[in-house]
């Protein structure tokens, strides 16, 4: 199947369920239905069944899955089966956060340089990366080419470092600033914004 | 309309619209298309348009949407003209981050109160904020009835720490635990991670 042809709302869940499977292997369970793996998710065991059709078949129906089975296969989908080398640019409170966050290495995502504009911040070293002049870092990526970004700049610089990072080569960016990127078609884009996530929870308060 | 009957998918689009909007707001623009709004959005103005559909009318075929009466109206049904009160539990850098970041209280969401359980964390002060012993939570946050909460503790503690948030009445958390909490019915979750967004984007790549 093409992947252009499957929802982006089905790919968005599949790290869900990667997460949950995780879960069932640190309890070590073998097998899970469909409606264990609903459970506390916030979709339908329908939905799962749905998602993980648009795969091919991993189940039989009334057994359940196959928890190591389907963790792999998964993981397998999304190519998490290598190591990602990803750029971060601006380091803030934010950016020094994410450095520090030992979360990204142990899923395969290894930050390998990290850039800034203010003096005070370039040449400093956090959680062993040190941080380099923004000015250089075409000459840095360019030749290296690291095909993912995170972005944690103030937001009247976001729009200026991700078509440079573009530039350079970059083909996914994670963008942590307040703002609506514009990047060309093929780029992929994911925001992460705690106040759109806020805004969403007032409607039902 | 009940809220219940309004996709969620479509109740989390609508801060996306709010910041497209506020975007034409600061260029000085008067109305905008849903083509125009459409742009860079990552979805469809024929999507935009059946969103705003569950709401009301807010345009006349033909004759684009009034920008200022739209934000004001998706403000008002995402309950943003008030200013909501928000605890912090788990001052680490992400928590130390979030604390001075600007962008929550420029949105109406005034953190509160801060809570850890280092020793070396407890006491000190960070963006005006002085952070308090976790075993101290429910004093504080009980008796003055903060309806949100935003979690940075480690995977290990977050259920716990969202099981005694909840004792205290607080009816929302925003998670950045990279875990799948259980919550009761009635109370909102929402997550953020940053690898599940990576992990979104490396099957693309």
């Amino acid at each position: 199947m093409e992947k252009s042809s499957i929802p982006e709302v089905v790919v968005a869940r599949l790290p869900v369920y990667i997460q949950k499977l995780n879960q069932l292997v640190r309890e070590g369970r073998e097998i899970v239905s469909s409606q264990e793996m609903a459970e506390h998710l916030g979709v339908s065991s329908a939905q799962i069944r749905k998602d993980l059709s648009f795969f091919g078949g991993f189940g039989k129906q009334g057994t359940g899955y196959n928890v190591i089975n389907l963790l792999e296969s998964l993981r397998s989908i999304l190519n998490l089966n290598q190591i990602w080398e990803v750029v971060l640019v601006g380091v803030g409170h934010l950016g020094q956060a994410l450095l520090s966050y030992q979360g990204f290495s142990r899923n395969g995502f290894e930050i390998v340089m990290a850039f800034d504009n203010d003096p005070k911040i370039v040449g400093k070293t956090f959680a062993g990366i040190k941080v380099i002049d923004v000015n250089e870092m075409q000459n840095h990526i360019c030749p290296r080419g690291v095909p993912i970004a995170i972005l944690t700049v103030p937001a009247a610089n976001a729009q200026e470092m991700a078509d440079q990072l573009i530039r350079c080569g970059v083909k996914a960016i994670l963008n942590y600033a307040p703002v609506t990127l514009k990047v060309p078609e093929g780029i992929r884009l994911a925001n992460i914004d705690p106040v759109l996530s806020l805004q969403t929870i007032t409607f039902y308060l």
